[in-house]
Protein backbone atom coordinates (compact mmCIF):
# COMPACT_ATOMS: atom_id res chain seq x y z
CA UNK A 1 0.00 0.00 0.00
CA UNK A 2 1.09 3.23 -1.23
CA UNK A 3 0.58 6.13 1.63
CA UNK A 4 1.26 10.02 0.94
CA UNK A 5 1.77 10.60 4.60
CA UNK A 6 4.75 8.91 6.56
CA UNK A 7 2.38 9.50 9.73
CA UNK A 8 -0.32 7.55 8.58
CA UNK A 9 1.87 4.90 7.41
CA UNK A 10 3.34 4.61 10.61
CA UNK A 11 0.11 4.07 12.57
CA UNK A 12 -1.06 1.46 9.71
CA UNK A 13 2.01 -0.46 10.28
CA UNK A 14 1.65 -0.43 14.41
CA UNK A 15 -1.35 -1.08 13.93
CA UNK A 16 -1.04 -4.22 11.92
CA UNK A 17 1.65 -5.71 14.18
CA UNK A 18 -1.66 -6.60 16.48
CA UNK A 19 -2.60 -10.21 15.82
CA UNK A 20 -5.43 -10.80 13.12
CA UNK A 21 -5.36 -7.20 12.27
CA UNK A 22 -4.38 -6.90 8.42
CA UNK A 23 -2.98 -4.07 6.12
CA UNK A 24 -7.01 -2.93 5.61
CA UNK A 25 -7.82 -3.30 8.72
CA UNK A 26 -5.43 -1.42 10.28
CA UNK A 27 -6.00 0.92 7.27
CA UNK A 28 -9.83 1.17 8.39
CA UNK A 29 -9.19 1.84 12.01
CA UNK A 30 -6.94 4.16 11.18
CA UNK A 31 -8.84 6.58 8.93
CA UNK A 32 -11.68 5.56 11.79
CA UNK A 33 -9.27 7.63 14.15
CA UNK A 34 -8.29 10.16 11.54
CA UNK A 35 -11.81 11.46 11.69
CA UNK A 36 -13.22 10.88 14.59
CA UNK A 37 -12.76 13.26 17.84
CA UNK A 38 -9.24 13.90 18.64
CA UNK A 39 -9.92 12.57 22.11
CA UNK A 40 -10.96 8.99 21.13
CA UNK A 41 -7.21 9.03 19.57
CA UNK A 42 -5.70 9.87 22.70
CA UNK A 43 -7.59 8.02 25.26
CA UNK A 44 -6.30 4.49 23.32
CA UNK A 45 -2.95 5.76 23.40
CA UNK A 46 -3.25 6.40 27.31
CA UNK A 47 -5.10 3.56 28.18
CA UNK A 48 -2.72 1.34 26.15
CA UNK A 49 0.61 3.51 27.67
CA UNK A 50 -0.77 3.14 31.21
CA UNK A 51 -1.95 -0.59 31.05
CA UNK A 52 1.81 -1.18 29.82
CA UNK A 53 3.19 0.51 32.80
CA UNK A 54 1.22 0.29 35.61
CA UNK A 55 -0.23 -3.32 35.44
CA UNK A 56 1.12 -5.20 37.93
CA UNK A 57 0.85 -9.07 38.80
CA UNK A 58 -0.76 -10.09 42.21
CA UNK A 59 1.87 -11.54 44.33
CA UNK A 60 -0.87 -13.96 45.58
CA UNK A 61 -2.77 -15.46 42.97
CA UNK A 62 -0.35 -14.05 40.14
CA UNK A 63 -4.12 -12.65 38.60
CA UNK A 64 -3.39 -8.85 36.52
CA UNK A 65 -3.51 -6.49 39.47
CA UNK A 66 -3.52 -2.46 39.93
CA UNK A 67 -1.59 -2.66 43.12
CA UNK A 68 0.54 -5.55 45.06
CA UNK A 69 -2.80 -7.91 45.28
CA UNK A 70 -5.50 -8.04 43.12
CA UNK A 71 -9.21 -7.17 43.96
CA UNK A 72 -10.16 -10.55 43.64
CA UNK A 73 -8.02 -11.90 46.37
CA UNK A 74 -8.17 -8.55 48.18
CA UNK A 75 -12.01 -9.02 48.67
CA UNK A 76 -13.33 -10.19 52.12
CA UNK A 77 -16.24 -11.59 50.76
CA UNK A 78 -15.02 -13.90 48.81
CA UNK A 79 -14.43 -17.32 49.78
CA UNK A 80 -10.28 -17.23 50.19
CA UNK A 81 -10.04 -20.66 51.53
CA UNK A 82 -11.89 -21.69 48.06
CA UNK A 83 -8.53 -21.66 44.77
CA UNK A 84 -9.10 -21.97 41.16
CA UNK A 85 -6.55 -23.25 39.84
CA UNK A 86 -6.67 -21.89 35.73
CA UNK A 87 -3.92 -21.18 32.58
CA UNK A 88 -4.10 -17.43 32.48
CA UNK A 89 -6.08 -14.04 32.80
CA UNK A 90 -8.92 -15.19 29.88
CA UNK A 91 -9.90 -18.18 32.18
CA UNK A 92 -10.10 -15.86 35.44
CA UNK A 93 -12.13 -13.13 32.96
CA UNK A 94 -14.19 -15.78 31.62
CA UNK A 95 -15.60 -17.27 34.95
CA UNK A 96 -15.93 -14.34 36.67
CA UNK A 97 -18.29 -13.59 33.47
CA UNK A 98 -20.51 -16.25 34.63
CA UNK A 99 -20.97 -14.51 38.12
CA UNK A 100 -21.19 -17.94 39.63
CA UNK A 101 -18.02 -18.67 41.55
CA UNK A 102 -17.07 -16.84 45.01
CA UNK A 103 -13.92 -17.76 45.65
CA UNK A 104 -9.96 -16.84 44.56
CA UNK A 105 -7.71 -17.88 41.68
CA UNK A 106 -4.58 -19.02 41.20
CA UNK A 107 -2.67 -18.20 37.79
CA UNK A 108 -0.51 -21.03 36.75
CA UNK A 109 0.73 -18.71 33.18
CA UNK A 110 0.44 -21.68 31.02
CA UNK A 111 0.08 -25.41 31.31
CA UNK A 112 3.39 -27.91 31.42
CA UNK A 113 3.80 -28.85 27.65
CA UNK A 114 7.71 -30.26 27.25
CA UNK A 115 7.01 -30.21 23.21
CA UNK A 116 7.04 -26.27 23.53
CA UNK A 117 9.66 -26.42 26.15
CA UNK A 118 7.33 -25.64 28.84
CA UNK A 119 7.98 -27.33 32.15
CA UNK A 120 6.68 -26.79 35.66
CA UNK A 121 9.46 -24.18 36.35
CA UNK A 122 8.14 -21.82 33.83
CA UNK A 123 4.66 -22.01 35.44
CA UNK A 124 3.91 -20.40 38.96
CA UNK A 125 3.57 -24.21 40.33
CA UNK A 126 6.06 -23.50 43.14
CA UNK A 127 4.37 -20.64 44.15
CA UNK A 128 0.71 -22.78 44.12
CA UNK A 129 2.52 -25.77 46.54
CA UNK A 130 4.34 -22.83 48.87
CA UNK A 131 0.03 -21.18 48.87
CA UNK A 132 -1.78 -23.92 49.99
CA UNK A 133 1.18 -25.02 52.83
CA UNK A 134 0.71 -21.40 53.81
CA UNK A 135 -2.69 -21.27 53.57
CA UNK A 136 -4.19 -24.31 53.73
CA UNK A 137 -6.97 -23.80 51.85
CA UNK A 138 -10.56 -26.57 52.10
CA UNK A 139 -10.50 -27.01 48.26
CA UNK A 140 -8.51 -26.34 44.77
CA UNK A 141 -10.56 -26.36 41.93
CA UNK A 142 -8.95 -26.95 38.69
CA UNK A 143 -9.96 -25.37 35.62
CA UNK A 144 -7.91 -25.92 32.73
CA UNK A 145 -8.59 -26.64 29.12
CA UNK A 146 -9.14 -30.41 28.08
CA UNK A 147 -5.75 -31.31 26.76
CA UNK A 148 -3.35 -33.90 27.22
CA UNK A 149 -1.21 -30.55 28.53
CA UNK A 150 -4.00 -29.65 31.04
CA UNK A 151 -3.90 -33.35 32.27
CA UNK A 152 -0.73 -33.52 32.84
CA UNK A 153 -0.18 -30.05 34.96
CA UNK A 154 -3.32 -31.41 37.29
CA UNK A 155 -1.58 -34.84 37.70
CA UNK A 156 1.65 -32.93 38.42
CA UNK A 157 0.65 -30.61 41.38
CA UNK A 158 -1.53 -33.09 42.51
CA UNK A 159 1.37 -35.21 42.75
CA UNK A 160 3.39 -32.15 44.84
CA UNK A 161 0.55 -31.74 47.04
CA UNK A 162 -0.05 -35.40 47.85
CA UNK A 163 0.65 -34.98 51.59
CA UNK A 164 -1.21 -31.97 51.89
CA UNK A 165 -5.41 -32.88 53.29
CA UNK A 166 -7.08 -31.02 50.75
CA UNK A 167 -10.15 -31.63 48.18
CA UNK A 168 -8.91 -31.40 44.56
CA UNK A 169 -11.54 -31.16 41.61
CA UNK A 170 -11.77 -30.43 38.40
CA UNK A 171 -14.47 -28.74 36.64
CA UNK A 172 -17.23 -30.89 35.28
CA UNK A 173 -16.99 -31.96 31.48
CA UNK A 174 -19.50 -32.60 29.02
CA UNK A 175 -21.74 -31.84 26.41
CA UNK A 176 -21.90 -27.93 26.40
CA UNK A 177 -25.67 -26.74 27.42
CA UNK A 178 -27.35 -26.21 24.09
CA UNK A 179 -24.81 -28.44 22.22
CA UNK A 180 -26.05 -31.52 20.19
CA UNK A 181 -25.15 -35.59 21.18
CA UNK A 182 -24.62 -36.13 17.32
CA UNK A 183 -22.11 -33.81 17.03
CA UNK A 184 -20.03 -34.45 20.44
CA UNK A 185 -16.81 -36.05 19.76
CA UNK A 186 -16.29 -39.57 21.14
CA UNK A 187 -14.48 -39.24 24.23
CA UNK A 188 -16.46 -36.17 25.53
CA UNK A 189 -19.69 -38.13 24.74
CA UNK A 190 -18.21 -40.77 26.70
CA UNK A 191 -16.76 -39.35 29.24
CA UNK A 192 -20.13 -37.57 30.03
CA UNK A 193 -21.78 -41.13 30.99
CA UNK A 194 -19.15 -42.03 32.82
CA UNK A 195 -19.23 -39.01 34.98
CA UNK A 196 -23.16 -38.82 34.97
CA UNK A 197 -25.04 -36.96 37.54
CA UNK A 198 -28.28 -37.95 38.99
CA UNK A 199 -31.30 -35.77 37.94
CA UNK A 200 -32.04 -33.73 41.38
CA UNK A 201 -28.62 -32.22 41.34
CA UNK A 202 -29.10 -31.08 37.93
CA UNK A 203 -30.51 -27.66 38.07
CA UNK A 204 -29.00 -24.68 36.46
CA UNK A 205 -26.40 -23.03 38.83
CA UNK A 206 -27.80 -25.77 41.58
CA UNK B 1 -17.06 -9.33 31.37
CA UNK B 2 -15.74 -8.73 34.43
CA UNK B 3 -11.71 -7.58 34.70
CA UNK B 4 -10.07 -7.69 37.95
CA UNK B 5 -7.80 -4.57 36.94
CA UNK B 6 -9.17 -0.75 35.93
CA UNK B 7 -6.44 -0.68 33.74
CA UNK B 8 -7.08 -3.36 31.89
CA UNK B 9 -10.49 -2.57 31.73
CA UNK B 10 -9.92 0.69 30.61
CA UNK B 11 -7.98 -0.18 27.61
CA UNK B 12 -10.34 -2.38 26.46
CA UNK B 13 -12.89 -0.56 26.11
CA UNK B 14 -10.93 2.26 24.29
CA UNK B 15 -9.84 -0.55 21.93
CA UNK B 16 -13.28 -1.81 22.09
CA UNK B 17 -14.39 1.84 20.33
CA UNK B 18 -13.18 0.58 16.99
CA UNK B 19 -15.45 0.00 14.29
CA UNK B 20 -15.78 -3.77 13.70
CA UNK B 21 -13.66 -4.40 17.16
CA UNK B 22 -15.96 -6.42 19.92
CA UNK B 23 -15.43 -6.69 23.26
CA UNK B 24 -13.54 -10.27 22.72
CA UNK B 25 -11.28 -9.01 19.83
CA UNK B 26 -10.53 -5.79 22.40
CA UNK B 27 -9.48 -8.32 24.79
CA UNK B 28 -7.28 -10.43 22.59
CA UNK B 29 -5.26 -7.40 21.37
CA UNK B 30 -5.14 -6.33 25.13
CA UNK B 31 -3.72 -9.70 25.80
CA UNK B 32 -1.51 -9.61 23.01
CA UNK B 33 0.22 -6.27 24.11
CA UNK B 34 0.29 -7.13 27.81
CA UNK B 35 2.62 -10.18 26.74
CA UNK B 36 4.84 -8.66 24.05
CA UNK B 37 7.72 -6.58 24.35
CA UNK B 38 6.94 -3.09 25.82
CA UNK B 39 8.46 -1.22 22.83
CA UNK B 40 4.84 -2.50 20.94
CA UNK B 41 2.57 -0.80 22.95
CA UNK B 42 4.66 2.42 23.22
CA UNK B 43 5.11 2.20 19.85
CA UNK B 44 1.44 1.87 18.66
CA UNK B 45 0.66 4.74 21.19
CA UNK B 46 3.03 7.12 19.69
CA UNK B 47 2.01 6.84 16.67
CA UNK B 48 -1.60 7.45 17.19
CA UNK B 49 -0.84 10.69 19.68
CA UNK B 50 1.47 11.79 16.74
CA UNK B 51 -0.73 10.78 13.73
CA UNK B 52 -3.38 12.89 15.32
CA UNK B 53 -1.97 15.41 15.93
CA UNK B 54 0.82 16.45 12.96
CA UNK B 55 -1.09 15.15 10.32
CA UNK B 56 -2.43 17.65 8.12
CA UNK B 57 -4.54 17.84 4.85
CA UNK B 58 -2.80 19.27 2.04
CA UNK B 59 -3.63 22.90 0.76
CA UNK B 60 -3.82 22.37 -2.53
CA UNK B 61 -5.05 18.64 -2.90
CA UNK B 62 -7.04 18.15 0.60
CA UNK B 63 -5.23 14.93 0.85
CA UNK B 64 -3.23 14.21 3.59
CA UNK B 65 0.01 15.37 4.37
CA UNK B 66 3.23 15.65 6.83
CA UNK B 67 3.65 19.20 5.51
CA UNK B 68 1.55 22.32 3.96
CA UNK B 69 1.58 20.15 0.86
CA UNK B 70 1.54 16.43 0.28
CA UNK B 71 4.38 14.61 -0.82
CA UNK B 72 2.38 13.92 -3.76
CA UNK B 73 1.60 17.32 -5.16
CA UNK B 74 5.58 18.22 -4.45
CA UNK B 75 6.83 15.25 -6.28
CA UNK B 76 8.50 17.37 -9.31
CA UNK B 77 8.26 13.79 -11.69
CA UNK B 78 4.16 13.40 -11.74
CA UNK B 79 2.59 15.09 -14.07
CA UNK B 80 0.98 18.23 -12.20
CA UNK B 81 -1.40 18.54 -15.75
CA UNK B 82 -3.75 15.66 -14.60
CA UNK B 83 -5.28 16.06 -11.68
CA UNK B 84 -7.65 12.70 -10.59
CA UNK B 85 -10.62 13.84 -8.72
CA UNK B 86 -11.68 11.25 -6.06
CA UNK B 87 -13.98 11.08 -2.41
CA UNK B 88 -11.42 10.36 -0.18
CA UNK B 89 -8.02 9.56 1.17
CA UNK B 90 -8.86 5.54 0.43
CA UNK B 91 -9.15 6.17 -2.60
CA UNK B 92 -5.62 7.85 -2.97
CA UNK B 93 -4.44 4.92 -1.81
CA UNK B 94 -6.00 2.61 -3.84
CA UNK B 95 -4.73 4.74 -6.87
CA UNK B 96 -1.60 5.13 -5.61
CA UNK B 97 -0.97 1.47 -5.30
CA UNK B 98 -2.04 -0.12 -8.65
CA UNK B 99 1.22 2.17 -9.71
CA UNK B 100 0.34 3.24 -12.94
CA UNK B 101 -1.19 6.40 -12.62
CA UNK B 102 1.35 9.55 -12.36
CA UNK B 103 -1.05 12.84 -12.08
CA UNK B 104 -2.07 14.49 -9.48
CA UNK B 105 -5.23 14.16 -6.79
CA UNK B 106 -7.86 16.42 -5.70
CA UNK B 107 -9.82 14.57 -2.51
CA UNK B 108 -13.18 16.19 -1.96
CA UNK B 109 -14.14 14.67 1.66
CA UNK B 110 -17.36 12.90 0.30
CA UNK B 111 -20.28 13.17 -2.84
CA UNK B 112 -23.04 15.40 -3.26
CA UNK B 113 -25.64 13.35 -1.00
CA UNK B 114 -28.70 15.64 -0.06
CA UNK B 115 -30.28 12.80 1.79
CA UNK B 116 -27.48 13.00 4.00
CA UNK B 117 -27.52 16.46 4.10
CA UNK B 118 -24.29 16.77 2.15
CA UNK B 119 -24.47 19.27 -0.65
CA UNK B 120 -21.57 20.84 -2.76
CA UNK B 121 -20.86 23.32 0.39
CA UNK B 122 -19.29 20.64 2.54
CA UNK B 123 -17.26 19.31 -0.28
CA UNK B 124 -14.16 20.96 -1.85
CA UNK B 125 -15.96 21.64 -4.81
CA UNK B 126 -14.79 25.66 -4.69
CA UNK B 127 -11.35 24.70 -4.37
CA UNK B 128 -11.35 22.37 -6.97
CA UNK B 129 -12.86 24.82 -9.30
CA UNK B 130 -10.26 27.85 -8.30
CA UNK B 131 -7.28 25.43 -8.49
CA UNK B 132 -8.47 24.65 -12.20
CA UNK B 133 -9.17 28.35 -12.63
CA UNK B 134 -5.73 28.68 -11.75
CA UNK B 135 -3.30 25.96 -12.53
CA UNK B 136 -5.50 25.38 -16.01
CA UNK B 137 -4.57 21.75 -16.25
CA UNK B 138 -5.36 19.64 -19.11
CA UNK B 139 -7.63 16.82 -17.62
CA UNK B 140 -10.01 15.88 -15.21
CA UNK B 141 -9.88 12.35 -14.48
CA UNK B 142 -13.34 11.49 -12.29
CA UNK B 143 -12.46 8.35 -9.84
CA UNK B 144 -15.64 8.71 -7.74
CA UNK B 145 -17.78 5.69 -6.73
CA UNK B 146 -20.38 3.86 -9.18
CA UNK B 147 -23.54 5.80 -7.30
CA UNK B 148 -25.98 7.91 -7.80
CA UNK B 149 -24.07 10.68 -5.54
CA UNK B 150 -20.53 10.03 -7.68
CA UNK B 151 -22.70 10.82 -10.84
CA UNK B 152 -24.69 13.93 -9.41
CA UNK B 153 -21.31 15.21 -8.05
CA UNK B 154 -19.63 14.87 -11.39
CA UNK B 155 -22.50 16.55 -13.17
CA UNK B 156 -22.14 19.32 -11.17
CA UNK B 157 -18.46 20.20 -11.22
CA UNK B 158 -19.00 19.64 -14.93
CA UNK B 159 -21.61 22.54 -15.50
CA UNK B 160 -19.17 25.16 -12.57
CA UNK B 161 -16.41 24.25 -15.22
CA UNK B 162 -18.02 24.34 -18.72
CA UNK B 163 -16.20 27.88 -19.87
CA UNK B 164 -12.75 26.41 -19.09
CA UNK B 165 -11.16 24.47 -21.69
CA UNK B 166 -10.37 21.12 -20.17
CA UNK B 167 -10.47 17.37 -21.30
CA UNK B 168 -13.22 16.02 -18.67
CA UNK B 169 -13.19 11.83 -17.89
CA UNK B 170 -14.26 9.69 -15.67
CA UNK B 171 -12.32 6.12 -15.37
CA UNK B 172 -13.86 3.03 -17.06
CA UNK B 173 -16.68 1.15 -15.83
CA UNK B 174 -17.22 -2.31 -16.96
CA UNK B 175 -17.13 -6.16 -15.74
CA UNK B 176 -14.47 -6.01 -13.56
CA UNK B 177 -10.75 -8.43 -14.14
CA UNK B 178 -11.18 -12.05 -13.51
CA UNK B 179 -15.28 -11.30 -12.67
CA UNK B 180 -17.80 -13.22 -14.39
CA UNK B 181 -20.35 -12.01 -17.12
CA UNK B 182 -23.17 -14.25 -16.01
CA UNK B 183 -23.09 -12.51 -11.90
CA UNK B 184 -22.44 -8.87 -13.15
CA UNK B 185 -25.39 -6.90 -12.95
CA UNK B 186 -27.83 -5.50 -15.67
CA UNK B 187 -26.77 -2.47 -15.24
CA UNK B 188 -22.90 -2.59 -15.50
CA UNK B 189 -22.93 -5.28 -18.20
CA UNK B 190 -25.18 -2.92 -20.26
CA UNK B 191 -23.21 -0.18 -19.69
CA UNK B 192 -19.80 -2.17 -20.71
CA UNK B 193 -21.49 -2.89 -24.00
CA UNK B 194 -22.54 0.63 -25.24
CA UNK B 195 -19.13 1.53 -23.86
CA UNK B 196 -16.51 -1.22 -25.81
CA UNK B 197 -13.44 -0.82 -26.72
CA UNK B 198 -11.73 -2.13 -30.10
CA UNK B 199 -9.68 -4.95 -28.85
CA UNK B 200 -6.26 -3.41 -30.23
CA UNK B 201 -6.59 -0.93 -27.58
CA UNK B 202 -6.98 -3.18 -24.86
CA UNK B 203 -3.72 -4.44 -22.97
CA UNK B 204 -2.97 -4.40 -20.01
CA UNK B 205 -1.50 -1.28 -18.77
CA UNK B 206 -2.24 0.41 -21.99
Amino acid sequence: MQFSSALLESAVAEFSRLPGIGKKTALRLVLHLLRADPVQAQGLSEALVRMRQDIRFCQRCHNVADGDICSICANSFRKQEMICVVESLREVIAIESTQQYNGVYHVLGGSISPLDGIGPDQLTIESLVARVRKEEPQELIFALNPTIQGDTTIYYIQKKLHDIPLRITTIARGIAFGGELEYADEMTLARSISNRLPVDSYRAGG
